[in-house]
């Protein structure tokens, strides 16, 4: 295993990994290995490239906190994030679809009762939400858990904010024995994802706009259903075709109605499926 | 571009990037893309893969500091650095080979004068250096810059040691008006590249070694011609066929010659090639 070069390398290095004990690893690095390679072979990657490259995915690991998800935005703008998610959707027909996760959630954020404002001080036109949590057979979830995040009318996640005292615009509720939930927020709207770390780089470099339609993020949980990961997004959006994640699924387009005081109205209903 | 599934999502991805001004970014990006989506739908990626994939990413950027490198120690036990390398070798025949950068090179070593002792009290048996530095017509380099780092007989680098308060087993030489050098340094043993990262983690879920054969590293540079980054390799070395990082060639590797009074000698001649 000497003196390899660019047509035997490969074989070696996948040679290499021979022993490995768990058969999906195994798989997965062989497949991985092969793609890298083909990769650099098909572009035939300059020292200098790779050296970029390098440095962009050290920049991008240390972009990341406790906060902000550099890696998981640069797979939300790479389209893996939503073509993973493709991939392991095989909920029945009538289960609401997933999207992306995105970089913004938090672990642990408040609790609060239905009906409350969960802005917590968040600046933006206020809206109030409601909906239902079913299962498949369109029985109600009792007590479903909700944890819902989103932008403020700047665009930005309280996570964005520095030295900001208490989370915003996010946090946690349980529908109640009907599987019934509301709660007061603030309007999204369209925001750019951060364009301030490696992700903002690319998407300069390759005039792409970082644009997402305006969504509410809702993970909804309860004992015997799948855990669901989504959005619900804003109707007449104007970046509902380009998202810049690629995350937008017709069924979860809705109308948030502007009421006659000024305020809006989102309602939306979630169908979870049961545990397999 | 809405509800975009398994099979679409690749080609609406590479429809964003069509506005890239540069054309080799545009390629790079493009097949970069292709590559990695077609990984995923390879092994059918779970979506607890994909964020254990975020995860180690982020870990390994995280691992990154001034003195280590950790996505270069990855990229070179997955056989990438070694291909970019091979790919790029173009040099006529002649000129010396180069091989792996690796992840221990610092810039701003410390400048020693010929004869002197790089070793600067790393431990290790003593060890004399010399050669001569010659163009691909076999003309020797004037003052040619040497830039030399190696392991210690512990098997590691000064840059590994914490509050080390000066750089050891490395340095900055100029050939003399000949292109001869000498100097002093310890014997290059064995050693086994860092595992206490996410590449450790990979080499042991894979059951794969973490050695490499013996070696001093070299970049020599001279107006006028190629930058050359290489090693010599001390024979008889027991992982010379099973390097960690793929970085063995068969015309670096030479006998290190034990003395009468026990210290090693190291004898080597670099060929450089011309600018082009």
């Amino acid at each position: 295993m000497r003196n390899l070069n660019q047509d035997t390398i490969t074989e070696a290095v996948l040679a290499r990994f021979e022993n490995t004990p768990d058969p999906r690893l195994k798989q997965i690095i062989t497949s991985l290995v092969t793609h890298l390679h083909d990769f650099a072979r098909d572009v035939k990657l300059t020292e200098e490239e790779w050296f970029y490259g390098i440095q962009y995915l050290t920049a991008t690991g240390h972009k990341c906190t406790d906060v902000r998800q550099e890696f998981i935005l640069l797979s939300d703008v790479l389209g893996l994030s939503m073509l993973t998610i493709a991939m392991n959707q095989d909920k029945p027909a009538g289960c609401t679809e997933p999207t992306v996760f995105g970089p913004f959630f938090l672990e642990n954020a408040p609790h609060f009762e239905l009906g409350a404002d969960v802005s917590n001080g968040a600046s933006g036109q206020k809206c109030l939400v409601r909906g239902q949590v079913k299962g498949l057979g369109g029985e109600p979830v009792k007590g479903a858990k909700l944890n819902v995040w989103q932008a403020d009318d700047d665009g930005k996640y309280d996570v964005q904010y520095e030295n900001l005292s208490q989370p915003q615009a996010r946090g946690i509720l349980n529908a109640d024995d009907q599987g019934h939930f509301h709660f007061t927020t603030i309007l999204a709207e369209a925001y750019p994802i951060p364009t301030d770390g490696p992700v903002g780089t690319l998407l300069n470099a390759t005039k792409r706009h970082p644009w997402r339609p305006a969504h509410l993020h809702f993970m909804v949980e309860a004992p015997g259903y799948e855990r669901l990961i989504t959005h619900v997004f804003r109707d007449h959006d104007k970046y509902l075709d380009s998202d810049a994640v690629f995350g937008v699924r017709q069924s979860l387009v809705t109308d948030w109605v502007q009421q006659a005081d000024g305020t809006y109205l989102m309602e939306y209903d979630f169908v979870l499926n049961p545990q397999r």
